[in-house]
């Protein structure tokens, strides 16, 4: 079996994409949820956090909710604009509990999630989050590249803001560590590495007659939505890969 | 290509197993942890909050975090005993911080969501967590059959009590009703069919060759992990299987 190829998951600089996720809270109304947003990324390994023009200043509430993570909230910034909270961002995602009337397509939190671990981790990304009550404006989403929903019950699908927060540095840490497995090392195989599993597995079901070759993109885009939400390690596209090559020996 | 199975998503009685899992808090320090879990649990489709001897009575502070939750708190029960909370319940899973000094495996949030999103929908299940900065006594732990962690910054793994609720909310409803298409319908493929996926995969990977048949357990765990990670529906399932018949049928 070949040596494993390195995951995406490191910088040229040897930093964990977490470290290049920035979390920017717009016209924040509670000092509270600043708080407990600060802790929320210090448990998950994240530790930019900038507020735009939050509609009261962060005080004792935020320092008492964000319980350890001072550190956190110490070197969070505070900004006037959103284009200035973006400014050396390589993209910007709005977190939206609607998805009507957005411009950009709405991912759901692990689909993004899983994307953005996958790709170049030297390119910061921000996580957008509006109002408690009235979310991200229009102005404001038409900043973002694309845009992120957590999925929720349709009968109340309002989650605190800090929840919010939460929910998504959760799913950015899986994807780009993993779980339990991940603190021993386990982290997903890069974009490169997939695409070569998809484009063998592609050429594999062709030649075993599962697969049209004159029409292979609606099959090959569910099979690929499915390997990727079981983010594959490296090992395991190679294990994958020897599969297929094992298939395509046998049958020549 | 044959019928698609259905899921085990939904009990004899056509309720979503997110009916059936319920929370419990012990010994609950802050009454706004209590609104903040009702809050949670509603965004996420849970209902059923048991408190066990909160170390404060649910007050005003309770209903302001609980926004539009306050229907799970009018039906919450407060008891005096964890085994009162547990007494109709078939299985208990303590949620806890720290991995040692606990009798029984550990296992990560999304791992444990979907194991109990395949189970039966029928039985009763217990998330219970412990006072804010205690956690769970070892005598409550005793009292759970499974445990259940939440995988964070090794430096600060500190979650919030609501907090650590609306993750575990939110991976079990992504594993029982699924992202944005669960809300269009997918819902994973049931323990039954994913054992036929695994069996027929085994199958094929031994007449290609790839596979020993005197020790296949290393390489079959190793890939049922990885499907089970895909959580495929019951069509992806078929797929799967549609997948392996043609490869045995062109090696025959």
């Amino acid at each position: 079996m070949k040596e494993p190829q390195t995951g995406a998951q490191h910088s040229k600089s040897g930093l964990s994409p977490l470290d290049s996720l920035r979390v920017v809270l717009v016209r924040t109304q509670h000092p509270g949820n600043v708080g407990a947003t600060a802790r929320a990324m210090k448990t998950m390994g994240l530790r930019d956090l900038v507020l735009v023009a939050p509609q009261r200043p962060p005080d004792d509430r935020s320092r008492a909710m964000a319980s350890g993570a001072l550190d956190v909230l110490e070197h969070m910034r505070i900004v006037e604009t959103l284009p200035e909270a973006l400014a050396d961002c390589a993209t910007a995602v709005g977190v939206s509990a609607r998805r009507r009337g957005i411009s950009v397509a709405v991912h759901d939190a692990r689909n993004w999630a899983t994307d953005w671990a996958r790709g170049a981790a030297d390119a910061r990304t921000a996580l957008v989050f509006g109002a408690e009550r009235t979310g991200l404006t229009n102005a404001e989403l038409a900043l973002c590249q694309q845009a992120v929903q957590i999925p929720a019950d349709p009968d109340y699908a309002s989650l605190n803001l800090a929840q919010a927060v939460q929910v998504l540095a959760y799913e950015a840490r899986m994807a780009a560590v993993g779980g339990l497995r991940g603190s021993r090392g386990r982290q997903p195989a890069d974009h490169a590495t997939m695409e070569g599993v998809y484009a063998h597995l592609e050429d594999m079901l062709v030649e075993v007659g599962f697969l049209d070759p004159a029409n292979p993109r609606h099959l090959m885009r569910r099979l690929r939505r499915l390997l990727a939400r079981a983010t594959p390690d490296p090992v395991e596209a190679n294990i994958l890969r020897g599969i297929f090559s094992a298939v395509q020996k046998r049958l020549r």
